[in-house]
């Protein structure tokens, strides 16, 4: 994706696909044709940072290009797959161990460590491919008769293990074959009513061209942009309460949600579309964060946005990260509308960004360096404004005063127009780098104004903690109260037991600040052992209680998903 | 408070205060001091309506002024009060008949219809005024150890029988008396966390001086004004999911609470200040709504906001309902911020309106059927933008714009200021024309855009079954998605039995619709019945297992609230 030769040595970064039915295949993010490797700056910053030579980047790592040979067999018996093939259709159900490993890992670091080394752990039993809410009543029956546990698969992004098939005999339902759906348009609610394993992408599609697919008046979106957008679907953001980085305008897949229908062991739950009401504790918001362990979602309504024409970008350099907080906060908090993308970026994440968008080498970082704005002590502010023009124009306005207020130095729109095209792209280079032996990972907690210094502080050391670990950190996802702060961490190693270790430490850290656990990664089974500590024994048992009323024979994604039981890994 | 004198017959409204002590000193709406009556216009369009005569208005129905004096024992035992005042001192008990009457009824229609009539029903055993969060973890532990069933009073507007106590033995925590405290002001978050027997005004005050107070650089408020703002508290918002008549910008109570504590039958619920979070389940959101059945609440944070120096007015005529609504809609959906109040009458109440504000009579009125804004088919949209100055002027241009678009006509800012004028003394006028036998009552719903038309046409078809009945109706609290739909009708009687029968029906209409059957007011006991028929019986069981859960005994609000249980009355 990036073509600039380096002017001095390149390592030869593997630029193609990976070889078929190989591990690599399905550890890689994305396209398999694509790849992107860092710019020439940032590998020099890497090599330097580890104290590393060009050396070292002569010699690969595990790369998983190994084909996948393996024999496990299903626990599943020759009448219950027969069982299952009545149900869902012959061309289905299948038993194939390769298929099997592609869904039985989400994309969690520690998924792509196993898959590097070719450690298969966990093979879910079968692969259903169900098509209808009908044939998930069925299924759920099949397996509440069967004591068959069920896995739900579909963008297979979870960063939590969220989707790992812990306990035997099960069965992974993967939603992207035939349960990806639009269900209905609604113009005049401004709906779409989608089955759970629709992509990002194509929902997103779908709804731009609502005038030729539709007949409807306007362009649409779904304002839903996760990092993962190419490679995510709807069901992950609903059930796991995803946000995309345009959040703090369009609000987290929690507020896009207008109803949903579940299927769970107790039966059929669906919720009523009314815009808001008073008829009781809020029941899309019990289903909603549940992560599979309640019932399986089948359906959802989704609030949707007229598409903005165009976007009005910003970005500013601050001077200081508490000058960069607190213009942040006044903004959030200033009632002239709020930005879409809104991103402040610590002193070491701006570092990183000018290296990785060619300003560290450009004639604006000596200007910068001249007007006051040092490295290692600047923050770097990016976003653009969504909506109607004038809304757009009044908020880029505000934002440009109070960004005065506080010392910044408008950048114009050219770092916003860099970030803009890393977006998606960006957890490419990932796996380019772990070829050489090192990791890029991420971490992310939710935090008031009046803790986020802190937090910043405490989370941090614990992550610099390790030797040489790159920690650059930023807060997105803005709202009047706080924010999402993340982390993003680079550390060497191939450990996969030393990193396990290292990523609960960053874990109990966040637990420990005072932070939520998670604005929008979710908890899955890698983070709950933290939950108890994070949100206590009385609201845990509150959860206990209500996984048991669905699911009182723990068929649901069981094995410590949100800490509801356990798992043998974990506890 | 209006002082206009008729030109023709008046009647002799009641203008002192109630008796001491009497019924209707309990009965009567706000400040005893103060009364409303209707302006002439409205006076006449009454009589026309009900085929009234000027003598008709020479006699008075039951006007509940007659003294208290009952003896109606407590079934608390001697032993039982004193423990009671060892948790909370002697003063902060009583069992005098004429207490628990003040905190027995709410101010649900049935209930004035009750005082007036001296009808006592389901007296409170106790009245308790607790102070602490301790004192309510002590009162809990008592009533589960002497099987006493609790009932929580703070604002006592409820219109859903919500907090009347069916179920003996029973004690009743008047909160307004310590339960009302600020707790904590956060400035950098933008929070206020109290207790929830603080009422409205008392918040607001505290906000709009939070300079004075508390040393904050701006005026703050809380956004929150409900029609019975100036008698209502905090916790009742809270728990029955209320929305103020701002609520269009600012949200409804359960977008403006960041964090909340209740006290239940199996410990403290906590919830942390996360403004956003991915950690299951909202629990937040299951706590809001339960309407006093699964615990107390006892503390709650939230989100203040600054407050506008001025807010930019609108008003403007449209030919015809359908344009009203689809003006209504295409703001709603126009992504440059929403009004605050926001308000579309329907043509019955946009002509009761003109009436009310004396338009009706002015030469205003002629130009506008001249124009061919024809009485009985012109409806009357009107409202105001808050928030920073730009955004203001972006929304209140774009809504002309639209409005332009649907052939309204611009009514300036008057109409509005003669709306809020009245938006907290309407409900005076309600005791005034009673004591003349004609009944002022409302119901609510929550609907969709494209069912909007329908609900009105069936839910209006229903309320006008009943002879002569007005009918007035207005959308407001609007989403992209929907509105609320409010509906005022009028009725003469005093016949609390086919009173009851009327309103049964005018629910079953809304149940039946597909709207929601309660956008702001609750369920209470009086709504439950119709709550399976609305939410189903898969919900509807979901709620019971919550409610066992937090309440195995069965002792918090007992008696038909939400459903969880059965009251004689209803069921």
């Amino acid at each position: 994706m990036s073509t600039k030769p380096y002017k001095d040595f390149e390592p030869q970064w593997i630029t193609t696909p990976p070889v078929e039915k190989s591990y690599r295949s399905i550890m890689k993010w994305g396209d398999p044709a694509a790849y992107k490797r860092p710019k020439e700056g940032l590998y020099k910053l890497i090599k330097k940072q580890f104290n590393l030579t060009d050396d070292d980047f002569k010699q690969m790592a595990d790369v998983g290009n190994e084909v996948v040979d393996i024999k496990v067999p299903s626990h599943l018996s020759d009448k219950q797959l027969a069982e299952l093939k009545a149900i869902v259709g012959d061309d289905n159900v299948t038993t194939d161990e390769f298929k099997r490993l592609q869904v039985g890992y989400g994309k969690t670091m520690i998924d792509i460590m196993r898959l590097r080394k070719g450690i298969v752990e966990n093979l879910p039993d079968a692969v259903v491919y169900p098509s209808t809410t009908e044939d998930m009543e069925k299924l759920v029956e099949f397996a509440k008769k069967n004591k068959v546990h069920i896995y739900v698969y579909a963008g297979g992004s979870s960063v939590t293990r969220g989707t790992e098939c812990m306990i035997v005999p099960n069965m992974i339902l993967d939603l992207r074959k035939n349960f990806n759906k639009v269900i209905a348009f609604n113009e005049v609610n401004q709906t779409i009513t989608v089955q759970p394993g629709i992509s990002g992408p194509d929902l997103e599609k779908i709804l731009n061209e609502a005038p030729e697919n539709f007949g409807a008046a306007h362009r649409l979106t779904c304002g839903h942009f996760p990092q993962s957008f190419e490679y995510s679907c709807v069901g992950g953001w609903v059930v796991t309460r995803g946000s995309g980085q345009n959040s703090t305008y369009y609000g987290c897949a929690a507020d896009l949600v207008l109803c949903q229908e579940y299927v769970t062991p107790v039966g059929r739950i669906r919720t009523d579309s009314a815009p808001r009401k008073a008829t009781g504790p809020n029941i899309d918001q019990i289903m909603m964060g549940s992560e599979g362990t309640f019932g399986i979602l089948t359906e959802v309504t989704l609030k949707v946005f007229k598409l903005s024409a165009k976007h009005r970008k910003f970005s500013y350099m601050f001077p200081t990260w508490e000058d960069g907080m607190a213009a942040m906060r006044e903004v959030m908090q200033g009632e002239f509308g709020y930005p879409s993308v809104f991103r402040l970026s610590d002193a070491e994440e701006t570092d990183m960004m000018m290296h990785m968008y060619g300003i560290a080498d450009s004639p604006l970082n000596a200007l910068l360096s001249a007007k006051g704005f040092k490295p290692s002590k600047r923050c770097l502010l990016l976003g653009f404004a969504d909506g109607e023009d004038g809304l757009q124009r009044n908020i880029v306005k505000n934002i440009r005063k109070i960004a005065h207020k506080y010392n910044a130095m408008s950048l114009t729109g050219y770092v916003t127009t860099s970030w803009e095209h890393g977006r998606f792209s960006d957890p490419y280079m990932r796996d380019t780098i772990q070829d050489y032996g090192i990791i890029i990972d991420t971490l992310e907690c939710a935090v008031n104004w009046d803790n986020m210094a802190q937090v910043h502080e405490d989370v941090r050391k614990v992550v610099k903690a390790w030797p040489n670990a790159i920690c650059t950190t930023h807060i997105s996802h803005c709202y009047p109260q706080g924010a999402n702060l993340y982390f993003i961490f680079v550390i060497k190693t191939t450990d996969l037991d030393a990193f396990k270790k290292y990523h609960s430490t960053i874990l109990e850290a966040i637990m420990k600040s005072g932070a939520a656990l998670s604005h929008h990664h979710g908890i899955g089974k890698l983070f709950a052992p933290f939950l108890p500590g994070s949100i206590g024994e009385e609201q845990m048992n509150l959860l206990k209680a209500l996984k048991h009323y669905f699911d009182p024979d723990g068929l649901m994604n069981p094995g410590g998903t949100l800490g509801l039981d356990k798992h043998p890994d974990n506890f």
